[in-house]
Formats: C-alpha cells, structure tokens, sequence
C-alpha cells in the first residue's frame, strides 16, 4: 500500500463520523484510539465542531468512553480565531452560538473591529446579522480591511430532524452584502493542519490525517502536505469514492482498519 | 443632448429616490408627473419595493400628493413572480415580508415547490431560512430544478436607524447552501422592463428610464434597450459619475430637470 510506504510518525483523527456518530460510538474506534495511546503514536483531533467548548468535547468524549484525552489535543476553529483575535488585539463582534463564548475568553468585545461567524444556528437572526454587517462597513468607511473570519465554510450538517443550514450560508450572506472575502479558520484551511503538527512537532510527510469528508479533511490535509485517508463512515457516501478533485491517499473501512493498517506497517 | 435625438415616447420612473424620499416629496417632482399627465407622455412606475403591495404604494403617494397613479401602472418585483407562479401552476414557499403577502393571493403553498424570497427584513430567520433550504434539497432530491426566485439582489438599503442588510445577503445564502441560482425578478433583470414596455406598447428604444441606482435602474434599462437617464437625487453618489462599468445616457439633477427637457424636446 503505497500511502504506507512513508513512516507514520503521527495521526490527524477527525471527531464527528470517526470516533462518534452523534451520540453513538462508531465500532472499533474506542478500541483504535487505545491502541494508539499505547502505542506511542502521537495523534491530535481536529474537528470543524463550532457549537461547543474543546472542553465539553472532551467531556461528550471523555462519556462515550474516550479517556486520556485532554482539551489541548484537540484543534477547533474558535480556538485558533480566539487566539488570533487575543494575538492581534482584536476587538470581535462574536456571531456564534453561546455554548462556545467561554472559548473567548480575554477576547475584547466592546467597539468591534472584525466579525466572527461561527454556527450559530438559530441564534443566527436579521438583528445579529445587520449588527455583524454594520461592523464590517464601518471598518469600510474608516478605511481599515473589513475583518471577517469564520470557522468553517459547511453548506450544512444532519440533525435529527433533517439537514440544516451550516455557518457557511450566513458567510456567504456577509460576504455578499459587504464585497468582504471571509478568512476560514478550520479544514480545509492549511493554517489549521499546521497548527496541529506544530503541536506534534512533526512534519508534513510524516502525519496521515483520517476523517470522512472528502473535501474538509482529505483535500485540506493534502493540501497541507499531508497524506489524507477517508473512512467510510460518518458523512461518506459512495460518490466519493470517485471524487471530482480530490484522491484520497487512501480509502479504509473505518478508523479501526486505518489503525491496523499502520500498526502492522510501523512494527 | 444626444439622448435626446431620438425622440421620447414613454418613461418609466422608478419610485424610491425619484418621487420621494422616505416620507418626503423630492422638490419639483410633483409638479414633473403632473406635466407628464397633462402632456399625454404614458409612463409607468417601476419598482423594486418588496415589503409592500403595489396598492400601499399608490395610497403612500396619494398621500404625498401624487393623484392619478392606479395599482396596474405600478411595476413591482411581488407581482410579477406571484404572476409567474399562479401561470406555471407553482407552490410557493414564500420568504417574504407578511405585508406583502395579499400580493400573492391564489398562490399554492402547500407542499412548495418552488421558493421566493423578498425583502423579508427582521422576519428573516434561521427557522423560515432553513425551511426554504429543505424545500430547494427536496426538489434536488427528486430530480426537480431547484426553483429559487428572488426579488431582486440589492445588497443593502438605508434606513433611519443605519444601513440594512436587503433580501440579496439572503439569496446569496441559500445559493450556497444549495448550488442553486436564483432567478431574479425585478431590476436590473430585463425582462421586468421589458413587462413595463408591454404595457406601454412601446418598444426599447422610444423609452427612458429615470432612476437614482447607476445599477439597478440605468444599467439594467440600458441592457434591456432603453435609454438609462441617472438622477441626482436619493441614493445618487458623486461617485457614480464615474462608474466602471454602466455610463448613464444622461445625468441631471432630478426629474424635474429630465422632464422639462424632454418637453422641450418634445414640442
């Protein structure tokens, strides 16, 4: 298998339609992570997940039977813009749900100068989003670059009830009606992957990154230098097996086989 | 004047920025449509009002003083698509402001196949939102065009209050989220001059259009044949003197001005 061929030094895990399915642990995948902790192979998760805290995730995580995980292995958007927002001073107009302000925390939001869409869901309204355009016209009148970064570009996800918009829809809205171009914090954005393998102190030859979509975290991995291997699990649909643009390194069963695969090669 | 070569036949004036502003008569422009009706020149008025029926519209002008103005020489964006709907035997979803709602009487909207979206302003939510995302899907779903009419595709509009986001941001969305494009009904499309014309049984080129959009209303005129004369009133900035791409036929102060010469042109 030639995506083998090149050591596997370290692992890029996605969350959602990798570990879990909702509420559902996706079979072998407990059983996978804890060949790894044992293992030694270093891994990190990066997920697109904007509704919640990295530390509910890993609570959320921590009940479906995930242990030895601590919020700092886990790579999210708002995250990486609160720290982007806290480096530069940044005063943030926060469009995003409110499971996720504590993860701004020592972020200044008085006099805005930037706007920070993340899935906000329902709490996404005609007032907050007039608001959110408003700061971005008025960085246009004082000359200044019109500051809009969101965590993400999904179209949309599924919920219970059926497929729901995702925070991309509500960019494109402000994008429209400012002429801005958003800055996307998150997959498929390489920035993000090489936040990760900062933290892993590898390179990118050396990390593989396993998720379900095609796009966010195949073709973004890729893009970063990576290799990226999809499961069939998740989001995956058989279409994807014959992606217009992106060829995954890779094409497994599940997270489980991706494991085994890399075990039995890194012996 | 060279626009003026060509003699005058009919006019089409937009509403918002021509005749008045906001609650009050623009100077002269009582007087202008009263030489217009005393002079036999037909003309209609074209608009791209969304939150209103055409008949408010003519009971907010009777007010200000505009007599003589009847529903059916109003051209709106709401009719038409309502228009447009009840001959295809279409069911709307309509994403629309409720006072324009008596526009749409006799329109289906059970089991929609279709989605219209208006300036719906602080009635835009992400409940009305993603139910208009579920009806597009379901069409994809069932091999069906996605029908996605829009009333317009303004960006922003003012306000009192500041700058408001209009009904394009909220196209813009459901684009994304879908892949879908919209039809857009309304100016600048040509064929909503071209319904004008119709009734006016004139053709392109003996009618001017005067409005205050360099866009909108002399640009979208001009692609449609007619000429396009800019006014210096309502939302006019010096800035569109010089505009990139649209060249006005003429620009003069106000429609006063555009009428006097066309009467002593048309002597």
């Amino acid at each position: 298998m030639s995506w083998l061929k090149r050591p596997v030094k370290g692992l890029l895990l996605d969350i959602s339609g990798v570990l879990r399915d909702g509420d559902h642990v996706i079979p072998g995948s407990l059983e996978a992570v804890q060949r790894l902790q044992a293992s030694g192979i270093p891994f990190r998760l990066v997920t697109n997940e904007t509704q919640v805290t990295v530390e509910k995730t890993v609570e959320k995580l921590t009940k479906l039977g995930f242990t030895g995980i601590c919020p700092s292995s886990i790579f999210a958007p708002a995250p990486a813009v609160a720290a982007h927002l806290r480096e530069n001073s940044l005063r943030g107009y926060l469009l995003v749900h409110p499971n996720v302000l504590p993860q701004f925390e020592g972020v200044e939001t008085t006099e805005p100068n930037c706007v920070v869409v993340g899935d906000a869901a329902e709490h996404f309204n005609y007032e907050r989003l007039n608001q959110a355009f408003r700061v971005l016209l008025s960085l246009r009148d004082k000359e200044e670059p019109m500051r809009l970064f969101s965590l993400g570009k999904g179209r949309y996800y599924k919920e219970e009830d059926g497929l729901c918009l995702d925070l991309g829809p509500f960019t494109a809205a402000l994008e429209y009606a400012t002429g801005a171009q958003a800055q996307i914090f998150g997959k498929p954005n390489a920035t993000f992957f090489q936040a990760a393998l900062k933290d892993l102190s590898l390179s990118p030859e050396e990390v593989v990154m396993i998720g379900d979509d095609i796009v966010g975290d195949v073709g973004g991995a890729q893009g970063a230098g990576l290799r990226g291997v999809l499961v069939r699990t998740g989001k995956f649909r058989a279409s994807d097996e014959n992606h217009d643009t992106v060829k995954p390194d890779a094409i497994v069963d599940n997270l489980s086989q991706a494991v085994e695969l890399i075990m039995n090669q890194n012996l």
